[in-house]
């Protein structure tokens, strides 16, 4: 089984944590295979920089579907072009947040996510809405810029700590989810700081995408993820013509 | 005053439809500046042409608040790329879906959007919700390709026609909103033949504009509509780094 | 056009304010024609001054539609009877507390209401949930009199600033709106000090009342807001029999 | 225990069928007080036939009090004036809508409220929705007027059991409330009829007020039912001066 | 009137003060039945001891039903094993939590249940959102054992007042519930001191029973409460079989 | 890696079929360890059934943990006793309706449950609100027993296949879930028929189980799932005390 895992935004270095935590949870016989967008911002910081990362995503979503992946997993925590991604793909796509929250629904009632900057706390609430966990799932936000992460000097991780804490005292959070693709290595050193479940997204999902095609599930045509129709596309952009994209 | 009004998609007809619908309503001193995107779909139906419109959309959006617009308008019932055109912008900026609604609720205490294709149905339902109006808006699809609305061979306008018999009869819907920009100039003849409300995107979110540049109300940065980042972007996209749109 | 706007307590201090703040942003054609009821509460303060308010409102919003009216503005922030004016008049009507929440929602994703006393934030929270707003606006009273706003020398505005500012804090509002219309004239310079949008409810209906005007939308008589039967009544309030009032 | 039946319609014969079914659930320690409003309509048909019952409503309820009732109930199924009254009145008052929603809800899950008009059923929906009940209970009108239920020679029964058939069929309602006050007479009959729980909401609300007395509850003055604050009332309404009808 | 207070805990003191509590309020003419429950765990804290309590409690329900009660209530606040009791029972069965909230709903807007253990506020925070109440309900808990509240030399009843304190002044309850039959004696002064509404649940639903029974409502066996189908029981629950429990 | 898969009824032959189903999708490293319950109903048919087979199931789940189990599931569509099973147990435990509604969320916005009897239908319900899904996923019943799944001469295989039908046609599902652990075998004929996702619980739920082992996930102990506390249990379940069970 091969699964694509696909950083939407262009920063190689946090493709390879990415890859590393995808690599540690897979099946034996899965293959990660990671991939990091050509096109679109260093990363992804509020609405601007999600909007302009889908055209490089799609553009690897579809060349990893022509190149056999069984599925594919957005890796940044606001599930960036998740619909846009179901409907050209014939393949299951998961979004990290998604998942997560998915895994943390069945271990624990009440949880909250801690996600970098303020201004991504609201687009992470309207994910926690839609996937029907507003009562159950808080989201906070450690005002730590994501390459932040990166950097050993900065103190990101004291911050991202801080906020823990106060998700567990003040939210009476029973689990923790790390709200942005960039901590998917600190999940098992939180969890053995904290006590509690730590739960990265990218591990999440790739389960989840082992898990639907063992299950043979693939998106359903039917309804809103249906295949794009063909028809002319101008611009800039004419090569993401439905025609054009599926076939190239 | 001066409102850019920006159709997404790149089919220029509509885009004079949709200019006459707003020049129609427009006050005696607004300037209605009707724009055509230059990249992306020839229509928009369904999520993935929705997302590949949105680069096409900020290019046009960044152009007009240089040009001196007061106050922009997304042309296209499904609100493309509303939220990173706010985070974009300082001038207010109002999808024709969010316009519609807010209208039609002064009026009508439950009311139908009829919308063209099945595909395009959820992703408004989703607007509907998000608007907090998912208790008193139903949609209805027409199963009618956008363009066809242009087409006078085509049975499109029927169509139409029976889905709002459908919604008075069976939804008790007391007003109508028509969910396409191309549908703008019926609005008029539909109200005369149903006797009831019959709310076009277009007009209403020309006197929203109107209003918030009256009440000296811009987009608050405050929050999830902070402006973009500095950062680098790469590859087709590089000319979107915010400090390169913005100061273009 | 002329827009009735109607102040449903019997101060016409209040009232002079209430025509100020809609002078100053209607447009050039526009006729603002400020009416005080003449019966009923000097201040509407909770619930039972509001359902006492609603009477002699009923009266003056008949004799603005008889005289020419072309929409109407209910100028109490608790929306006083808005449902019996809608079914009584054929003109629109409009409430500043849903005027002002539409307008807030165009600009900024979270934010809060500063009322005056504690017994109106129920009442204005069931608005904010009946307008679909419940998780994007919270609702804080500021412990003043409605009157003592006009009295220079309580500290009625020290408290509403005080209030203003925990919800910047606490609630991370991206813009504040007024819910008094004894506070129209404050939003200038309140926006000033704080920086953030702040919206007054009476020039907020004002101009959706122009808008709906120049849409040409009225009130549906399809459902609940039809118009009220012919039937006797009796005693004290026999002239608001519905084919007394409608043709006195 | 006095328990005040205020019909606030001022059709006399309809507050004998509520008498008769007060007085038939009542223990027998209770008086049951029947008062038919002095002022107002004769039926209350939709949102303006209501606000105009409240005035003459609170008048028989602050009499009510003072003449040493020890409860409260409005019987009509829209709960008119529901908030006005417990912020006058110290003693409980009660609505027969939530309270024949309250009783039914201990002994179905999903259940079918009848009303008469098509006007009268957002209102109702809205009640169902502010007391809790709006994922568990739906609201049907047999389109017939108030006063037809009085007269033998009207459809008005047979259309009330072709909706209740309806309800059943395709609500899947394990039990039906009767959505007006002038169908009291006719629970026991129906029940016989469908085999079903039929629920009239003048009785609930006699035994609701019966517990209440006994638990020696009074509604909460902490909040927005707190007492109305003694302040000048003008013209026609002067004498609804909280100071002068607390005291008269 | 015969009514069946079944405490499905173990301990028999607790039993004593809920009968006394029930004894207190309940008609002159209605004999209560205070029945413990003979197998299962001595307290119910949380959700293990919850369902370990149910099978000795529908014991008790089928043979309270037999000996001729006309209403049944479930004597612990998480209104244990509700759904399985108003399936097996033809008789009405009352929750404590339910009648609790129902009563204070009709003299409150906004309340706070304050429970024992920490453990138990989850649970309870469920059964307020199925009850529709989760907008105008808060639930704290005290940290104390549920039997240390028969303790004199505990500091429960301090804990307890503690929390009652911080719900009127953080969560601006306007009434409190007591979250734990075993609290059932302690409304009285309580009222007293913090001088609001304070409402047990197990006086709550002796009226309600009481209620219930002179409407003539009975459990409705349409829909998910209709009786269990006979059928095979094995095992240590062999007795459970429907047509064995019922017949017993 | 270990998984405890649990039939709560007590009917082998439906152990067999969900065992089938569990085994053809686990990784080739997991053992499936089928149990059937050895007390309780012989299949679990509403509400009642369901609370009486939690003891069985609680047994089982102790004896599983204490084996070495590293999951385990309830192979019951009504997720029979999940909470008290979550707070028992340190390994994670997962019910099959969830599992499978997680699954179906990734491949498909609006989805429906075809279950077996009706009085199935508003306890599935409840769990679809539970999983925040109220929104996406409808539930229906085909009115079948659940055991004549396995009876070939039943026509409860074609009543299936026409709810399916209905479900796409009206509830325009885009996929469906079966509702019943007896459906486990048809999944796929089913997909195969109606040419769209069609999933299974027994099998979601497997690959749910080892996804949380994978990921180091157990139920966190903070909050409502916390150990029971040590307590006196009487009578017929005093071995279920939770220091003998989880000794025993």
């Amino acid at each position: 089984m091969r699964i694509a895992v696909i950083n939407p935004n262009t920063t190689q270095s946090m493709t390879a944590t990415i890859a590393d935590a995808a690599s540690r949870v897979a099946n034996p016989l899965t293959a990660i295979v990671p991939i990091t967008s050509a096109s679109g911002p260093a990363s992804i910081e509020g609405y601007y920089d999600e909007a302009l990362a889908v055209p490089g995503l799609l553009v690897e979503l579809a060349k990893a579907e022509r190149a056999g992946a069984d599925a594919a997993i957005i890796a940044c925590f606001d599930d960036t072009g998740l619909d846009a991604c179901r409907a050209l793909a014939e393949i299951p796509v998961l979004g990290i947040c998604e998942a997560a929250i998915a895994a943390t629904s069945f271990i624990a009632r009440h949880f909250t996510i801690v996600t970098t900057m303020e201004r991504s706390r609201v687009p992470i609430e309207d994910l926690v809405h839609r996937y029907g966990m507003g009562g159950r799932c808080k989201v906070r936000a450690a005002d730590i810029l994501v390459l932040s992460l990166e950097d050993p000097r900065s103190n990101a991780r004291d911050r991202l700590r801080r906020e823990i804490g106060a998700a567990l005292r003040d939210d009476r959070a029973e689990a923790i989810v790390l709200g942005c693709a960039g901590m998917a290595d600190l999940a098992n050193s939180l969890r053995a700081e904290f006590g509690v479940p730590v739960v990265d997204g990218v591990a999440a999902a790739v389960k989840q995408a082992e898990a639907l095609v063992a299950l043979g599930l693939r998106t359903s045509k039917r309804g809103p993820y249906a295949s794009p129709l063909p028809k002319t596309y101008s611009g800039a952009l004419e090569s993401f013509a439905p025609q054009v994209i599926l076939s190239a």
